[in-house]
């Protein structure tokens, strides 16, 4: 049984290869959403270790965010040390009341709100706050504009750069809206820790204070801004992305697993029994994502171009 | 007139660069207290930028901060982005009251106790909560154990690292006693965002909450960890900075500089017309520090090796 701290994150690749043996660079990792095909990180210029990042980098990165998302004009923008650290501070934005989380999703929202003393809420119109994570994790689920009604809402598209079209930025310009963004996912960066708030200019003015001053590293200022700068990488990340789904779908699907959902940076099965497939594959050295919640439900991420061999291996 | 954004941070090398004319690149940058020879990053793994920050490489970071800074075992120790993002977030640890931060000193935890309801307190001995900036910063001042009385105490250590022997770090197994560290001054990082709050278990455990689950990213954790493994690279860096702060002091002695304080990171000195003096240090794209409060103070970080000759000239 593998233990994991507080939170059941997935990750944990560590203590699967305590269990199962094997270096940890050995392993394959599925358990997380991450593209296995990084966006480049390049040259990182000497500055950026070592000077505070200054306000002209940090304009750099905001104006290529606003232009990659189509951020409304009087929707603000700010860049944060990854999403997990609004996650963390949003619930204080209001008084704490009744906040309506669209489940199963990323636990770490409903964390955040009750540490801060909000109460889980049914149906989302009598609560103060809605959390959507869209497309959702772990279904794919998409929302839409109507479905959100409570003064604070949160949209969570750490997973929607694959699917644009879907996104709900228009939002943005709704006065207590604040959407999320990630660089862990689709540019697969989850180590840089870059993510971004934008929304209500109340509300992100709050956040930006909450954080203190230079909340981001000089070399993520530098990075984002280039992958943010880049949308051929991402056009080309996408087509990849959705063929590789399609070829992890039908392997799954050849040994044995219904298709429930999901994005294209990773998905969902239905298998007769999800601790008996993430076992099967830890033996091959393959991490897995299971839910306490559904003993049925495995979530596979997508393998990087030299792993196919051993995903077949191991589910044929 | 330069404007800076919101706090006198110093800084704003972009605002003198587009006042007094010259490429960024080429200004000599003595407005803060940043070793100007940074530990080198060295080789960083593709997965530091790529994957979540694991638990394993936040635990070697930690030990390593341990046996650096000669933790007390019963003092906890947490990894922040920068020193900037608990000073935000302190002020939350306890009902808002009163708050004596000794002054002049760096103005960012002022403004955050005032962003959180806390009142500035005159004497100490009233107050809930009490700051220290140890050694301080602009002048160098240090404090001793018998200085500190309120329930919540805060030790600012950002600057501490040229004078380990001078460390209140034995006072941070005492309820209420937070010490923060920096790798943004000795170890001339700024752009890394590492930082580090070591004390009060209850507080460094409420404060890992605020920041959320990864706030440290890959890159920082792999480079923090070397520099903290490497006491060579300290000792030697010591040396150095003492030398080179003698020899600042001199040229500014000079020019009719009166020498006030410091640390061997920067150094304060009483002139005539401290506007005056940044003046004319600005016209040879030289770009330093003066304060809003006094006039007469002017403050000079270190120059790079390479840049002794322009200070030599500017100054004589």
């Amino acid at each position: 049984m593998i233990t994991l701290t507080s939170n059941d994150h997935g990750g944990g690749l560590d203590a699967a290869a305590n269990q199962y043996g094997g270096d940890r660079a050995e392993w394959i990792d599925l358990s997380t959403g991450i593209n296995p095909l990084p966006y480049p990180t390049g040259e990182i210029s000497p500055q950026a270790w070592t000077a505070l990042p200054d306000n002209n980098a940090r304009a750099a990165l905001i104006n290529a965010a606003r232009r990659f998302w189509n951020v409304p004009a009087s929707a603000a923008v700010l860049a944060t040390p990854g999403a997990s650290a609004p996650i963390a501070m949003i619930p204080r934005l209001a008084a704490a009341g009744q906040v309506h989380i669209a489940a199963p999703t990323y636990n770490e929202h409903a964390s955040a709100f009750i540490a801060n003393g909000w109460q889980p809420a049914n149906p989302p119109k009598q609560a103060q706050a809605q959390v959507v994570v869209h497309p959702n994790n772990p279904d794919g689920r998409l929302f839409s504009a109507s479905d959100l009604h409570a003064p604070l809402r949160i949209i969570d598209e750490s997973f929607c750069d694959v699917a644009p079209d879907a996104s709900l930025i228009a939002q943005s310009n709704t006065k207590g809206t604040l959407i999320l963004k990630s660089f862990g996912k689709f540019w697969g960066l989850a180590g840089l820790r870059l993510g971004f708030v934008i929304g209500d200019p109340e509300h992100v003015a709050a956040l930006e204070q909450m954080l203190g001053p230079w909340p981001v590293a000089g070399p993520a200022l530098e990075i984002g801004t280039r992958a943010l700068c880049d949308p051929d990488w991402a056009t080309q990340t996408r087509s990849r992305l959705a063929r590789d789904a399609a070829r992890l779908d039908t392997l799954a699907q050849q040994g044995g697993a219904t298709l429930v959902g999901g994005t294209t940076l990773f998905r969902l099965f239905e298998v007769d029994d999800a601790a008996q497939w993430q076992d099967r594959l830890a033996r091959h050295h393959i991490w897995s994502r299971v839910f306490p919640y559904n003993p049925k439900w495995l979530r596979l991420g997508l393998p990087a171009p030299d792993a196919w061999h051993r995903i077949e291996a191991a589910l044929a």
